[in-house]
């Protein structure tokens, strides 16, 4: 069945010169002809920018901490997934036969790419300007709810910039042991203080025990 | 001594209607007044951005894993503190005390920040036309070098590249052993194949531990 996708485009609020762009943006590797990873390439990048562009101007006195962690939280996988969603992208997507099938984690990357990639085709079809406004459209509602304060850090940071502003040297963190088999592994990570103090923490990653030590160990410096 | 910021300005190539964003650009947190952490936020954003751009339309046949590679050998800090030295940008920092007698390290990533919020601050001093000009003259012997080919891939995307090539599943990583006393560790990593093989090695971090095991697993797939 051939798709409609003049219908996808009056969706998404911008209707292409060269139609060929979107359907492209579409098409993931597997599927035969052009596929969309240069175009994901290119949106990936003017997606940053515009993002990072508009924090800049909406929140005059955000520091550079609280601009990226805002950015990270708009332009994370998650969100894309979120808005791909919203414009029930799934349905539109040009997959291999294998791809078909697959679901979940798979699917979700998949979608994310697609929004990189429709940013990209806009932009190439168009030219700035109009690619920024289709972009702040696309993230409208997630640009209004952003905040520095909502934009939580996590206890590495929290512990990193503790630290720092009373002028302390930064924690190491090291591997203290790993146990059980691969893919079901647990990390024992141990963060010391430069008074000595050693916090250790276990986790299903290395990066999550070090959260969890970081999180013992910014306790422990807040009550000292 | 009063700087003559218009000379640094000549030297860029790059007039300033506001030539207190380029003073801003220039001046480091540690620095009394306003610094110049928010411009480099803006200005990071916008070369990423050019940088992807300008290889998209150079290397009409370069696939985005050789794209990504170009770009962040261009964007990454050293090769920004490279430029900043060509323009002798450290006798234009301003620096608080404790800044001002450290070296190396700190120093080198002081000039990148610099790089980048002088970026910033052309854009908000103009357009971004006129910020792309800027940006594309800044790197441009580095971009007429720059090729898919020379942004060579370490041995642990290498070896992903091979098995995915032919439909193998990737192998997995673990840290077999971690000896040594803090600052001076010694990380050992097997690498597993799909098919069972098990290569180890060791290295100063996780990291070089992980591409010196996938550099063996590399030999073996390929001699098998």
């Amino acid at each position: 069945m051939k798709k409609n996708y003049s219908q996808l485009a009056k969706l998404l609020g911008y209707q292409f010169n060269d139609e060929s762009l979107l359907v492209q943006a579409l098409t993931h590797r597997s599927f035969k002809g052009a596929h969309n990873e240069r175009l994901e390439f290119v949106g990936d990048a003017l997606l940053g920018m515009f993002v990072a562009e508009a924090l800049y101007f909406a929140f005059p006195k955000a520091t550079e901490g609280e601009l990226t962690r805002m950015r990270s939280q708009l332009v994370k996988g998650q969100t894309l997934t979120e808005v791909a969603k919203e414009y029930d992208i799934s349905s539109w997507l040009l997959l291999g036969p294998g791809e078909m099938k697959s679901g979940g984690f798979r699917r979700d990357s998949i979608l994310e790419d697609a929004i990189e990639s429709i940013i990209g085709a806009v932009y190439l079809d168009s030219d700035i300007e109009q690619c920024r406004t289709f972009v702040l459209r696309l993230l409208d509602e997630r640009l209004k709810q952003v905040d520095p304060s909502n934009a939580l850090k996590d206890p590495k940071t929290q512990l990193q910039e503790w630290l720092q502003s009373r002028k302390r040297p930064l924690p190491t963190y090291e591997v203290a042991g790993v146990s059980g088999q691969a893919h079901n592994q647990t990390f024992k990570i141990s963060c010391t203080l430069d008074n000595g103090k050693l916090l250790s923490a276990t986790g299903t990653s290395r990066r999550k025990a070090e959260q969890a030590a970081a999180r013992k160990a910014l306790e422990v410096v807040k009550g000292e």
